[in-house]
């Protein structure tokens, strides 16, 4: 499949057959509106410039139940049991090759894992990391919370708070930000915000940016940096990449899938434009030093940019790391992957420069 | 159309007439090889999240000649005058609404453009960018290649020279780069190179980065930072939205559209993963700080995003500003647009942290 390497130029003849094909699509679904365009079908080749493990990513296919989720709360629940046994599963093995510890306990009410590894380094010995776990709101918690906590405590070094939040159907919105701003106020008490740093990815990148609005309204102390990864940013159907990247993205797939659907689920009838769930909209001005993460295959490349840009906006120092073929959060799959490697290796190096001893 | 907003949601009944009819384009096609996957046809909504103008822009539909370039030498010539004649009018228009000077003279053999603005900023009395204008190493130059040197001297209040390097059929590769870099030599005469960053997009992007390879090949001072936008920077068919962006850009439109054929006819046989050609594959070790700028609809979206990474692998400080919904290297196109400036502003500020005064 060599001949196929990454372009749309030696296979003129399929091309052809499938920009036939397309008119047909067309006259079956009706013309574009005047304010659209149809992308046509259109092969995806293997990317090269990517290591093999995340060649193997990109290859899978989208699963084939993504547009599929529960209709009764008793559904929901068990894809949540489904979801923290498989990724307690993963937070253990990662937890073993990379000599991290993990323990539970509660912190203000709110149940938190502390991740620490066997060797914290020297500079990181007062700062300590709070962790909000992806999800969607709905799946991913408890021992799965870890899974990302375990890969900065271990590629960086870092203790690591991994806040186990409330999700539904015990609590619906605020609980879940409800709890990361009280770990936030528990924290203060042993250390300075200026030693600290929040990260998480998808919902968990929406949480770490509503966190730090909810601390602004509060006009509680706010963390040193921020490391929201492919913020879950936008709830009400704006993005791009929404539509361009739709069924490229092999993970979220499409907003067809279960995603939004979750997160409404946690929304329970809240507007959905609110910034503590659709952060973008957020009032970004002082905001800590942020690093962003994405893929170029992801659903959420749009968000990631667009709350990249809004920072950039309000004067706040802001860099994105986008990673080639990636689709969503990709880099939260195995410690062992290169591109894992990379995106911690660079949130560690943000998080040292931006944090006091 | 407020109901397509970003998302497929509301659309089931297409989304299945198009999946249904994906169907066919396969059997056509002939099923994917086990290395590829098949996007389906899909919508591509307005962008909301952009300016008016972006919107307009990004509504365009490809052009209907994308896939069709000169066969000829006097072909090629024809393309590059009907540029370079639409080129000089922008430029102008731009030129006047900035007020920005635009002459030309001649420095060490290259015709180059000084392009100045009524007002240089205090801070950049003393310093000096130097412009390498885009299309595809065979058309945009003449009095078209001030276009982006008239933005950055107009938004950013630098003075800028613009190299009007040789094109085929005058001069074929590695002609371009060797103009690129006898005016750095010049300028080194009469500013320390810390004064001094190097800027431009698409091939002007790529020969930004390839000058300063060549010019840490020739032990010369390197500029203190570079703004490589969009870069051309893999020629060999590398790059994950080479695929994924492929109609989805309407400006370069895909690999078989007018860019890579004419870069070719530059190359005039010479390997193409050469870095100075490719710059992606060349050592960025000792690099200067660099900003990049791509968009999310960027047909060479992979390729800035690749360099980005490379460029911080090296070690080297390197931002990069994605846009929403952005064709390559749309930012170019009126210094009116909101995205534009956004963009300059950007590149300005960060040439203002790394050029001393």
């Amino acid at each position: 499949m060599r001949s196929h390497t990454g372009n749309l130029w030696d296979m003129k003849g399929t091309w052809i057959a499938m920009t036939t094909t397309l008119v047909t699509a067309m006259s079956l679904a009706g013309s574009a509106g005047a304010q659209e365009r149809i992308a046509p079908a259109r092969r995806i080749p293997i990317p090269t410039d990517v290591s093999p493990q995340l060649q193997a990513m990109a290859a899978n296919p989208p699963p084939a139940d993504f547009n599929t989720w529960p209709t009764t709360v008793e559904g929901w629940v068990a894809r949540q049991r489904a979801s923290e046994a498989s990724g307690a599963r993963t937070a253990a093995e990662m937890a073993g090759r990379l000599n991290v510890a993990i323990s539970s306990r509660v912190l203000g009410g709110v149940t938190v894992f502390d991740v620490v590894p066997q060797t914290v380094a020297p500079e990181n010995r007062n700062r300590l990391l709070l962790h909000l776990h992806p999800g969607c709101y709905v799946v991913g918690g408890g021992s799965a919370a870890t899974v990302e906590a375990v890969l900065m405590a271990g590629l960086g070094h870092f203790r690591v708070v991994s806040i186990d939040y409330r999700m539904p159907p015990t609590a619906y919105f605020p609980a879940a930000l409800d709890d990361a701003v009280t770990v936030w106020k528990e924290a203060l008490k042993s250390h300075d915000a200026s030693q600290m740093a929040v990260f998480g990815s998808s919902a968990g990148g929406a949480l770490t940016l509503a966190m730090v609005l909810r601390a602004k309204q509060l006009g509680l102390p706010l963390p040193a940096a921020i490391a929201p990864g492919t913020p879950m940013a936008d709830l009400t159907g704006v993005g791009d990449s929404l539509a361009t990247n739709a069924l490229i993205d092999n993970v979220l797939v499409s907003r067809e899938g279960f995603c939004e659907p979750a997160a409404r689920f946690y929304a329970n009838g809240h507007d959905l434009s609110d910034p503590l769930l659709s952060p973008v909209y957020g009032d970004f001005s002082g905001f800590p030093p942020a690093i962003l993460t994405t893929g170029t295959r992801d659903l959420l490349l749009s968000g990631t940019a667009r709350v990249h840009r809004r920072l950039r906006a309000a004067g706040v120092e802001a860099q994105l790391q986008v990673f080639e073929a990636m689709s969503h959060a990709q880099y939260l799959r195995d410690d062992q992957v290169p591109e894992t490697r990379e995106a911690f290796r660079e949130i560690s190096a943000f998080f040292d420069r931006h944090l006091a001893r």
